[in-house]
């Protein structure tokens, strides 16, 4: 089965917005076994909408439009819809209600006909003999229509709406099209390049068929998605099983998860927790960074209570206790003041284990000896501090995004070792 | 003169990579005064590229084409384009010998024809008669090919590559086609609901015809740009002036800057940097995105040299001096502890300006009084401590998020005062 993108909306065209939901709308087809050859961005413009989505429909089984549903004029992706298929626009009743009981309950004791624009009922229009799905995030609904074996799915523009949608509805749609479960598992691993990964595992990657093995880029971790069709769900777990057993095999302890939503800063979290541990952090180059990802975990109190960010060499001194002919001798950027800020932060905050960071970010401040992207990451944990070096390609921004994912992997394997 | 973008890759298409640069290359192109309808992602297909570029020719007058043009088999962008212009693809002395000179500093002294493989060659092949635009950041050159007032310009799909090949040599290219300049400025504004700015000023957008003012989606900020076309910079400078001038009139402060790289933490580091103080951050639910976007700015030592991540309430008192009444009768997240925790953070740093953040992200620890969304910024500058409460919408992420631009922008406010 051949699907295909149409993202409507003239801010695309503009530049004015980047275009994730093609992005999200790629994967989630892949995920499903479906094959996707165009993606396609076209503003609200009814003649160029209906051009594209003609030869669209002819090439593929299954078109996917997303934006051009509010209630505004600019909004005709509906209207086009049903025009390029021949069908009406009818009043959708749970729809008309829907958007009743909403001004109702806004404008309480006004008549109706006072407060809803003619804007405002377009909204409720369906194409005659689609399918309704309900939007739990805002005012559009999305539609499916069928006619000759094709079918054309109309979803909202904003991400907020259209994921949710997406996966309530469309997912089990496009399954039950499809015969077939796609059964898959997110392998993700830091701590090895992206190359030196994929060339590791070549030569699965060169006999997949089912399950298929995708590598996905991210800054400073590799994903491997492993996905089997299968009848079952059972059935694709047995399929997916091996695979990712033998990938364990070949990376070991550089795999920190294998669950879809599960991010480095939670797993660390889990391990302190496991092992009933806190963490106290102090940081420089990253000024903050990393302890921002810690607490994006939801419930961190507990395990994560107080962090330092000390950008200056007083504050080195005056809260971790780093001492000052270590900062003359070796420099704030060494192997020496990383382990002095590990052990400080964890012995002011009475934290069980602590993590520091300390390098040179640029764009200036490098040298030759001491060039722009060299890191250290120290981190204590119980009794055990480890010290390593980096040195890292990429701008400031970049350089200080490495710093934290290698800082909170370097944590991860200390825990790891206890 | 209308444009039109391929994107060449199979791994946009399976959802691998987001396409940023549509995005960035839709904005350029509305920039230089460029129309652009259509923008096509396709896979690394011959037949499937082909039929593409030339239903795009047909109808745009330059079609830019991004992706393809590695050393692999799978990349074809080249090849095709030639197919489709009739064209053959010759030798390019330039590019050969870069290829010879890289490999003889790489493998030196093993002969050539041992370590260059017949892909490598294939880089230094041009289309016959077209412009090679040189690659700074990677080895594959780009290209414009023109035949019959049309024309087709090859682009290499990493971004770090194509962006500085994009702004060294085809906006020269765009510009000198359109006979005209495009002079622009960004208006930023921290403060104002996207809506609320767009309403403020909706009769200067609905008569606008040069220059135009565009709004710019951007989480918790709002942006319009202004662009003039014009015979030359000095008389498109004028063209603009009036219409920034109106904008300050009505946006007054809310402005923080009109240049097009300056974020608002430069914003705040260049005012600190003016009145001669320093800062230092107190963070609780932000844990630490706060000073993180602080470091962001090149050269902020000796303007922030320390911030407190105070998660625990233990944290804030022993760090921050935050009296334990307060937080037994007001909360952790209360107008009376933010107010502390600046007050405390200025104190033991002895920096001249804090600012410090207490709220709840969520998705736990909300009640009916104090819901998920309740933040509370202080800030301190100079003797004046300024406290304000935000009412946030959105997931942990988003409510952080805002909570770092709001604190900035407080800040921001407070050191204009002085």
């Amino acid at each position: 089965m051949v699907v295909e993108l149409i993202s409507v909306g003239t801010e695309l065209l503009l530049g004015n917005i980047v275009n994730t939901n093609a992005n999200f709308l790629s994967q989630k087809c892949a995920e499903l076994g479906y094959s996707l050859y165009y993606q396609i961005t076209v503003g609200d413009n009814d003649g160029r909408l209906r051009e594209v989505l003609k030869s669209s429909m002819e090439r593929s089984d299954i078109v996917i439009l997303t934006g051009g549903l509010g209630p505004t004029q600019d909004d005709m992706t509906k209207e086009t819809v049903a025009k390029v298929f021949g069908k009406e626009l009818v009043m959708d009743e749970v729809s008309r209600e829907r958007i009743e009981g909403y001004f109702k309950f806004r404008f309480k004791g006004n008549p109706l006909d006072d407060v809803v624009t003619q804007n405002n009922w377009k909204q409720a229009l369906k194409i005659d003999g689609c399918m309704v799905l309900d939007n739990d995030n805002g005012t559009a609904p999305g539609y499916i229509v069928e006619e000759n074996g094709k079918a054309a799915i109309l979803l909202p523009g904003p991400p907020s709406e259209m994921i949710p949608m997406f996966e309530a509805h469309v997912i089990p749609y496009l399954q039950q099209k499809q015969n077939k479960v796609f059964i898959s598992s997110m392998v993700k691993i830091c701590g090895i390049g992206e190359s030196k990964a994929e060339t590791d595992i070549i030569d699965l990657i060169e006999k997949q068929t089912n399950p298929t093995i995708a590598p996905y880029a991210k800054s400073g971790e590799v994903h491997f998605r492993v996905t089997a069709a299968a009848d079952n769900e059972e059935e694709g777990k047995k399929l997916i099983a091996p695979v990712v057993d033998e990938l364990y095999q070949r990376f070991g302890n550089n795999i920190y998860s294998t669950e879809e939503g599960e991010t480095l800063e939670a797993v660390v979290a889990k391990l302190l927790r496991q092992k009933n541990l806190t963490v106290a952090t102090a940081e420089s180059c990253t000024g903050g960074l990393l302890s921002g990802r810690l607490v994006n975990v939801p419930g961190v109190s507990g395990l994560f209570n107080e962090g330092f960010i000390t950008y200056s060499n007083e504050a080195k001194m005056k809260y971790l206790g780093v001492k000052e002919e270590t900062l003359r001798k070796y420099g704030a950027v060494s192997e020496q003041t990383a382990r002095e800020m590990a052990l400080g932060a964890a012995a002011a905050s009475g934290a069980s284990a602590a993590i520091a960071v300390t390098g040179i970010a640029g764009p200036e401040g490098g040298t030759q000896e001491k060039p722009v992207g060299l890191v250290y990451i120290g981190c204590l944990v119980g009794s055990e501090v480890t010290v390593r070096e980096f040195r890292l390609k990429g701008n400031r921004q970049k350089i200080r995004e490495l710093s934290v994912i290698y800082g909170l992997d370097l944590l991860r394997r200390g825990l790891l070792k206890l």
